[in-house]
């Protein structure tokens, strides 16, 4: 299969449209015309086979979730997305791969009118990279660095869905995973297999979150950033993390709370804000369907520190995903 | 070495300051502000060892080269480059080759004033993933699309250098290529390594070519994107092709056609445009220290044919480079 058949595989599966796209694939650049009075947001995001994503996965999710972290990107700054170019890196030239890949990313990107706009294909250890640009309004854009003492910390949907639903797919025969609930491990197995980008939420945020992130290496490590770049520290309440049911079926305990503070994966946002705005935060979620909870609160000095009921520290062995570390 | 303090190491070494990058490396997105009155152009291409350069490359080379064939994407289309991205995927956190690595890539940057905004990196094997981001006045960005019948066929340099580089390159102790003058083989090697992207020249040709693309691919494999997209034939004249110095000592007669019309890596620019035009383009051009030659003409048809002095066609063994083919 020569690479421009692989190309147009690809660009009939993803054929969203927009009057902003100028020229799509099929020229050295993409021409793109942007939004008047809005910044462009920009960020990208390479999935490596063994490192962010098993061997043998199945195309059509491997598609999807290649995009929805990248719009998780998009969503943490509260944009708009618009634009993807793609990076596929390929051990062969597999048109049933391409073809079900595809498919699953064309999925995603037509749910968010995203136009995939260009990219290119190579021959090598299979990879996939992905870059999203979308637009917020001038001067709206959600940052890590706006977190301030007095803030309470909120998270959308719930926590170590991500982690859980990676060790169901790598559950050996004998495991305790392995014989847990067939819906519970379907559950979180979906969570990781297939996120869904908090692009809504991100966009109701503007105005009301001061920092926003996407968890993506664990709350603690994902809190890190914020405190970091905010310069401030930040307490989180171990009891009030929230869990899914079927995270709740699968772990208990010391063994859960490990698994929502320390997992990755879950694209959900975690973000701060004056307490005062609580009740319109609440509600304004509520109407895009997001579930949020209060999980902490920001404090003066640095780091995150992550707090049992009587305010004691809780000292986890991994405080979340970090490559080379 | 964590992930940070490698991002750290490249961040320092690529300080091209903008007033357009709202907010540069190190949140979600990075934020930018598009140019009122300008369309925005992107591209993407990744280098992968083995495939693309061949491994144990001088680290400095190849940052420069990532960004080099980008922008001469960007060239290729007449844009103003900006902004840039970054996705390594690297075997081990080596810090000493991240070091060059970034002075490559940033010494090229600084040239082009092109701002890295973002990226990421990740463990695996060796890549290098690079989207460019530039500007051209609105409707002004040359396409592959507009080359018609009667226009003639132009390229900036000189062709095959990059191919006989890398031969040099991979040259065994008792090769011909081995023994041949240094200063040759040094000539094609810097082409090769270190390749100059035609911004300039780009730039002079809007508002003059009719179609361009850079020859990336070959000569011929790359003007049959142009004859495909514009619906058209070209004709090339063998004896036309610019040959610089060094080739002409490294090869003669049909092996160096052979180099010229189907070696890829050259990064010059290939355009079509009225024969009324060529003595402003060639002036232009001059005013840029861009060499030009006339290599052909369009004609009705399609296909890309390479001719003679008495005007028969030469069918030559390879034709160009294609993943996969």
């Amino acid at each position: 299969v020569p690479e421009f058949d692989l190309i147009e595989l690809i660009r009939s599966r993803c054929l969203a449209l927009r009057d902003d796209v100028v020229l799509g694939i099929g020229d050295d650049c993409a021409i793109l015309e942007p939004a008047p009075g809005h910044e462009l947001l920009v960020s990208t995001d390479t999935l490596v086979e063994g490192v962010h994503f098993l061997p043998d996965s199945d195309p059509w999710a491997l598609g999807w979730k290649a995009l929805a972290v990248n719009l998780s990107d998009l969503a943490a700054m509260g944009a708009e997305p618009a634009w993807a170019l793609l990076s596929l890196t390929l051990p062969c030239a597999d048109a049933a791969f391409v073809t079900a890949f595809a498919d699953g990313f064309g999925r995603l990107a037509a749910e968010h009118r995203v136009a995939l706009v260009g990219g290119d294909i190579t021959s090598g250890p299979l990879a996939v990279g992905v870059v999203v640009q979308g637009f917020a309004p001038r001067g709206t854009a959600l940052r890590r660095s706006g977190a301030r003492a007095g803030d309470a910390v909120y998270v959308t949907g719930t926590l170590g869905d991500g982690l859980a639903g990676l060790r169901c797919l790598q559950a050996t025969a004998g495991s305790a995973l392995a014989h847990a609930s067939a819906e519970a491990r379907e559950a979180v197995i979906g969570r990781v297999t297939r996120p869904t980008p908090q692009l809504a939420a991100g966009r109701v945020l503007r105005g009301l979150a001061s920092a926003c992130i996407d968890t993506s290496d664990g709350i603690l490590a994902d809190l890190g950033h914020v405190a970091r770049r905010s310069g401030v520290g930040i307490e989180v309440l171990a009891s009030s993390l929230p869990a899914s049911p079927a995270l709740c079926a699968l772990y208990a305990g010391d063994e859960r709370l490990a698994v929502q503070a320390g997992g990755g994966d879950d694209y959900q946002l975690a973000f701060t804000a004056s307490p005062e705005r609580e009740t319109e935060i609440v509600r304004r979620l509520a109407a895009v369907e997001c579930a949020v909870a209060r999980i902490g609160r920001v404090v003066e000095g640095r780091g995150v520190r992550l707090l049992d009921d009587g305010g004691a520290e809780i000292v986890l062995e991994h405080r979340g995903w970090e490559h080379f570390a």
